[in-house]
């Protein structure tokens, strides 16, 4: 078992990440001082409650003496919208949940960030815990940022809500299907990229194209969460260097928008990486070679680095609505091998142009 | 001019009260760090649109070289709804405005709280200034508190966003029609109940049943105010005594919706004082004189002190989906001579149901 201590300017919490950790979450609890007159609610996809997991952390919860329900929701990003919320507060109240009730997110990126959301706007804000099942969500877990998307674009309503813990089992990851695992590895390299070179190093020598076993995983999640930890307690509220966890994002965006969703979050991350290093190429920030060694890296963990073929007025709509601008040019946080990230905000249209047509 | 400083674990603020507050905007915000890069929305509802006031702070403001917009609001509580913020999120992105943006909620209580929370939850949070017109809005326009109302209940969700300053010029007060004036003695008197006996023993001499002139104004909020700000830097999250603040509104939430909104605000409140009241005469808390004392307090600034009559089954239940209970009976905040309140958990349907009788 490893424990990560995050500090936040709202409370410090604690990142578990081992393999028997649903048993420990008893103990968990009481040292976060939730103690068993707080009722629990999981919120979970459909997909993730036809596993066996959530049953069992029902039970675990419940013989602790803990009361606890859960809160189904349908799979897949649409569900991180303003309606879904609405019928979330009504059913937390049709559980009789007030302030000292505490949710618990069990699932990826989009339930963590939906049920932190409801649980930061919930009578102003309950107790909130994170549990990702997922490779990818070991980056959405923690930095606290949670929300939901506008038909407009993604993440626009959301808070600075860090969890009291994150609880991460990582036994559960085994049962991943393979283009989720290599989905994850995406923003694992995307840390590696940030923060840990060797971790990158390691990687290219031998990629990890499916779940190596529980104690690999749990190394490798470390190694990735430490990335973030850093930098979030360094930069809470993204004023600076956090923008450098949007590596890959402001293009990767656009293109899993501009494909409604058929290119995976990870899958857009590597190729929205691999055109802004086209940018990094083009500006002398990384030479040829470097940018070429990123694309392999991708291309070695199954995963695509060349823009679809989209119009690219759509591409410049999406990125103008993302909220990744400030000024005359946008916002990129672009790839750099000498240091975390290059945070610029003068990349112009030409530039991205150019970029998605080269990667 | 006066200037009261808020401590806040999301970092202090100030609040200004005085005659030329408006005029001195462009100051405050220099000192808040916010310059002219930074787009302006005053959001406020058309009812305060068609005053002078609003285009006033709009010419101050581009005076001073900002761009500022102004976003309308239908008057009344209903706004405070997820509807509502769905369309000011778009507003505000077709208005181009992104994370630089400032939100300055130009009204009262309702403009406020949904101002507040758009800004608490607009691309995960801008920033935030309360510029309240109502003397109502002395008691919500401090503390952080933003939210709006699903159909099941007020403020159910919402978010504690303390503003970055509040600006009351206090000129504005002087057009407000009698019946708000009196809505808003309504919270001076709970303030006083609750940190100022000398401010009750005052206005149980000399009423103000209207606006006495902008230098007592003055005094009269930051008495008001000063009472307010010394709980919520003790306890910012209501955890404890903050529930002090509660004073009337338990009872009173309950008969402010069953009336859809007939009753305003600040009459509920009083009505939910004096039927509280009653509680703590029950209970020994208070004598039948300080319960009369406080009644007449009421009833000397035009405001109604008894229950209508209601389905008291109906009042039950709207405390029952109000947010203020825990373990086996309801929550309240108690009226008290010798204390700011006496916080209880344990209050019954009887005793509820006997104080709205004998108010």
């Amino acid at each position: 078992m490893m424990e990560l201590e995050v500090k936040s300017g709202k409370g410090n919490y604690s990142i578990y990440i081992g393999k028997k950790e649903y048993s420990l979450l008893p103990d968990y609890l009481e040292k976060a001082h939730i103690h068993t007159d707080s009722p629990i609610v999981l919120v979970a996809d459909k997909n993730v409650l036809g596993l066996s997991y959530p049953q069992q952390i029902l039970s675990i919860l419940e013989h602790a003496g803990y009361k606890a329900y859960i809160i189904d929701v349908e799979p897949g990003d649409e569900s991180k919208s303003l309606a879904t919320c609405e019928s979330i507060y009504y059913r937390l109240l049709d559980l009789g949940i007030h302030r000292t009730g505490v949710i618990i997110a069990v699932g990826g990126g989009v339930i963590g960030d939906l049920a932190g959301f409801i649980a930061a706007t919930f009578e102003r804000g309950i107790r909130f815990i994170q549990a990702p099942t997922t490779l990818l969500a070991h980056d959405s877990s923690i930095g606290g940022k949670v929300g939901i998307n506008l038909a407009r674009g993604k993440n626009l309503v959301g808070a600075f809500y860090p969890p009291n813990f994150v609880l991460y089992d990582v036994t559960v990851l085994g049962s991943l299907p393979e283009r989720e695992w290599r989905n994850g590895m995406a923003e694992v390299i995307k840390h590696g990229l940030i923060g840990n070179k060797n971790l990158l190093a390691r990687l290219y020598e031998h990629p990890l194209t499916s779940f190596p076993g529980a104690a690999d995983a749990e190394q490798l999640l470390a190694a990735g969460m430490k990335v973030k930890v850093d930098i979030v307690e360094e930069d809470e509220l993204e004023s600076g260097i956090r923008m450098a966890l949007n590596l890959g994002h402001t293009i990767g965006h656009a293109v899993e928008q501009l494909s409604h969703y058929a290119i995976h979050h990870g899958e857009a991350v590597a190729i929205g990486i691999c055109a802004e290093a086209q940018i990094s190429v083009a500006r002398g920030y990384l030479t040829r070679e470097e940018a070429l060694y990123i694309k392999e890296l991708f291309q070695k963990h199954g995963l695509p680095t060349e823009v679809p073929d989209l119009p690219i007025e759509d591409v410049f709509a999406k990125i103008e609505v993302d909220k990744k601008h400030r000024g005359s040019g946008w916002t990129f946080a672009l790839p750099s091998m000498t240091e975390r990230a290059k945070i610029v905000h003068d990349v112009t249209r030409g530039e991205v142009r150019a970029a998605c047509e080269l990667s």
